[in-house]
């Protein structure tokens, strides 16, 4: 084999599918990065048996052929390599030479033969919305999930598609965050619980570019994104969804409308007299006119009060910041406005089209 | 106590006093920051024993008074203040209550009456020069003390001044770094082994303005920089410092002229051919008009060809890339000189005024 580059296509392709190569394995060819020059294009693979990713690369093939090599070495060198044209060559043996400028080196590639490819996706229940738009309700919502593994359902999102709607949600136990994108065209229902880790990682390849588009393909099992050269396919989680529909609700006791940069601001200073472990909430007291963020704590006393339009009833309720700020980072609008029952039940946070619903369970605490 | 400030000098003198703040001790005095406002001045100051920082602070005295602040706490909450006036006030209980816009907290602060003020320097050893050339000197040659404790002296730099030069050494068995710098006034000798953990603080702290001046005031056990509204002092390492004078030599055998950073990125890339356990050199081959960068390592060969000037003779030397790396980087110069002698003897990467010589030793290796 014997395949030509540019150092910055070279670069592009191999920094897309590292995002499937696992950091630790027993199984040494998951490590690499086949390199498929048998046909007449040039194609990156790398699997990880949960996540599969596959691009095209731009080169010139001058002796067809393929090779695997190990994915964490051929990424580091390649980048060090003067911004130049990039000759990979293979021997019988799999020995693999790369040249550029002055540089050689020879390194042991394997033959690929035991390397998994991607599974065949049947391509029928399918969406279509931007890179961008995908990109934002992944960053809008991952926070929410959760990292343990005790129940396999938290650490995924759901995907549910009806008619001309995509809702994301994602939730822990303690909150819940969804997000709903208006799609172009309409389509029959899907419901998908895609791994978090999934969307991580192709949160970081997806174009930002608002034009971009990114076709999603659902099978009972994967999950296929395709987009510019590139197709990403995942397992899904299996298993039916939590029922979220019961635990949200439009009535509320008390509502108000607050700056959102203001509130995050004063959230953030308030955390710091919250250690990990004593898990005190900060106390939020609602009066007309005025919020008050309230911390007691072993490390001294925090007040500050924040002006605020708002209806209804006055309340004290405690929360974990932690959550608070974690919503409030990714909402872009300027005020929020936030819905309270009573010191017991949770708070929304959501805009008036219901694009974005943050559900945060209050915490007890002692006035 | 009553102190008012903005939040941007607030921030930059406590910034500035941060380090000397030791991020683990057994005495939580240590920890503080003592904010004295006993004269007509406020002062800050932090002290972890080895090393004390002392700065004047801009701001209005309405109530004078002294008190020590939890130093990480204290750095980290006016950080997260708006960008406007902070009031610091204190009781008799040395309960602080700090205010800024409508953000209010009280923290427990201490007397501060068993804080270590900085000891009292006589002035008379002094030399001056720019904030920005000790920087350099500093950044230049700090990299090769020693990390290790076991040889305490080569955890300091030599500082030497005679006539109107000040010479900076480090050096950790393996390799020396010697940077001169002309000074505007001529001074009697003086010999002084500064601890590197010092000089590493200081690097951070001094000014990058080319203008701005620093006196630098020796005794027998301290060295005291004077700058801007900043004291530092530091305990000086005892003992004699090694006599470098033996292992410098101006003789040579082979004299090469290479692009700094053709050579500098050939290393660099050579490097990733080599794990840390194995302990592989990198073998560099200099022949007329060629230098040639080899590993030969279990990840596999690596070979590259640079361009240079040759004077002497031929020479093949194992040298760890990590030193060669290391000196090359603090270099501004376009080409630099190296000068060898054979494979055994230590090379020298110097400029003709000898502003700058770098020492490192070579590595056996099997060719």
């Amino acid at each position: 084999m014997k395949l030509v580059f540019t150092k910055s296509n070279l670069t592009k392709a191999v920094n897309i599918v590292m995002k499937a190569v696992p950091t630790r394995t027993t199984m040494t060819i998951l490590e690499c990065i086949l390199i498929d020059a048998t046909t007449n294009v040039i194609k990156f693979t790398a699997n990880d048996m949960e996540l599969g990713i596959e691009t095209i690369v731009e080169g010139d093939i001058i002796e067809k052929g393929k090779v695997a090599l190990d994915a964490k070495f051929f990424s580091e060198f390649i980048r060090k390599l003067p911004d130049n044209e990039i000759t990979l060559e293979t021997d019988n043996n799999f020995i693999a030479t790369i040249e550029c400028e002055n540089t050689k080196i020879n390194i042991a590639g394997k033959s690929g033969e035991d390397f998994s490819y991607l599974p065949a996706i049947v391509k029928e229940k399918k969406i279509t919305l931007s890179q961008f738009s995908l990109r934002e309700v992944i960053n809008q919502t991952l926070f929410s999930i959760s990292m343990l593994d005790n129940n396999k359902l938290m650490t995924g999102e759901l995907f549910e598609v009806s008619d001309n709607k995509l809702k994301v949600v994602g939730l822990d136990g303690h909150r819940i965050a969804i997000r709903n994108v208006t799609l172009e065209e309409h389509y029959n229902t899907i419901k998908a619980i895609v791994p978090g880790k999934t969307l991580s990682e192709i949160s970081k390849i997806l174009s930002t570019d608002a034009e971009a588009m990114v076709n999603v393909y659902f099978t009972n099992n994967h999950i296929l994104f395709e987009f510019d050269n590139t197709l990403v396919v995942s397992r899904l989680i299996e298993g039916d969804y939590f029922k979220i529909d019961q635990m949200l609700s439009n009535d509320y006791e008390t509502k108000i409308t607050i700056n959102k940069k203001e509130f995050l601001e004063s959230i953030d200073r308030a955390n710091l007299f919250i250690k990990e472990s004593d898990k005190k909430p900060i106390i939020i007291s609602i009066q007309d006119g005025s919020l008050k963020v309230n911390v007691k704590s072993a490390i001294g006393n925090f007040d500050e009060n924040i002006e605020i339009n708002k209806d209804g009833k006055d309340i004290m309720i405690g929360f974990n910041p932690k959550f608070l700020i974690d919503a409030l980072r990714v909402i872009d609008d300027e005020t929020v406005d936030i819905y309270l029952v009573n010191p017991k039940s949770p708070c929304f946070i959501r805009d008036k089209e219901q694009n974005y619903v943050y559900l945060i369970l209050p915490v007890n605490f002692v006035a």
